[in-house]
């Protein structure tokens, strides 16, 4: 039996298709929608379809970009021998906050992760490597996430990248600041003594 | 700064006025969209403008519709002499799911809470007592939620319904009070329908 009209039906389909939106937030986010103005609705569907349109990947770093080079490709006062390397577009964007670094970028688009059948040939890794020979890079700073496939991808890379005679830098894994010893893992806890540094 | 490509930023911000979604899911979702293929994006962005022109209000008991009547006032074989009054479209599917009610449905499209300025001039409380008027309803089901402004709605439209000579009954307690009647499980809900009493 159908208990929904079709409209609201398929709505809810491709609600429930998004990432973490089950059948409880598919009919909330639903709803708001059939109870909100028409022009909302309009506007949600648009900036969907638009950014569909309008995003491609940055030729260079494979970041998300407008046009053919991203905004951090484009600009002539980024640091181009200073090169991060992270997994996702996001990623770019969390080390962009930190306003700690003007070098450039290259997205992985993913971590190597033998279990999803995700190899090095999957990943960006080739076109880094080309990068790496046509420009003038002196540090590549290996920005994967701290877990198994972060690991995992940034040793890969390393292995690959250190014969070119680059220096390769990883972030370093410690106790968030503003974090409290008695809830750190043990790993990380390991890992922040470990890279322990002379005060 | 801006940190997102301004399409990127302009679905974040749509996405974030959707319930429930904070800028980290908002990202989680953006990030899907730009992910996944033109298609999916397009049939997502489609069925929100679609449920938004196809969907209105049922002009006999304000249920979600696509035609002047929804499935359910549309549908002769429906026991008109028993109405179900609930607060929201999405309770009409909740009951219909406990496949123990055959009756019609009314839906007030809120209840009374005095602290956000909702009264019962701002339900459909009037078309309610309009309908008992014109058509020949022997028992109404007051199936608001079991929270305070359910309750209270419930109340309201009991004393305005009795003078009428028209039974009126309360779905029972057995949910949890203080609970949503659209988080009920069906088994849970059909007994409580079962077991409504006399108000």
């Amino acid at each position: 039996m159908a208990f929904y009209a079709p409209p609201i039906a398929r709505l809810l389909e491709e609600l429930e298709r998004l990432p973490g939106i089950g059948p409880k937030s598919a009919q909330r986010l639903a709803y708001h929608i059939l109870r909100g103005d028409t022009e909302a609705a309009a506007r949600l569907a648009d900036a969907i379809v638009e950014v569909k349109r309008a995003i491609r990947f940055c030729e260079r770093c494979f970041n998300f970009a407008e046009s053919e080079l991203c905004e951090m490709c484009a600009d002539p006062t980024r640091d181009a021998t200073t090169m991060c390397v992270v997994e996702e577009p996001r990623d770019v964007v969390a080390v962009e906050r930190t306003g700690e670094f003007r070098g450039t970028y290259h997205v992985l688009q993913g971590a190597i992760s033998p279990i999803d059948g995700i190899g090095p040939e999957q990943l960006r890794v080739r076109e880094l490597i080309d990068r790496l020979g046509r420009e003038s890079v002196s540090e590549v700073i290996l920005a994967t996430d701290p877990d198994i496939e972060g690991e995992t991808t940034a040793l890969y890379i390393a292995r690959l990248v250190k014969p070119l005679g680059i220096r390769v830098t990883r972030i370093a894994s410690g106790l968030p600041v503003g974090g409290d010893l008695e809830y750190a893992d043990e790993v990380t806890l390991g890992r922040a003594l470990e890279a322990r540094r002379e005060m």
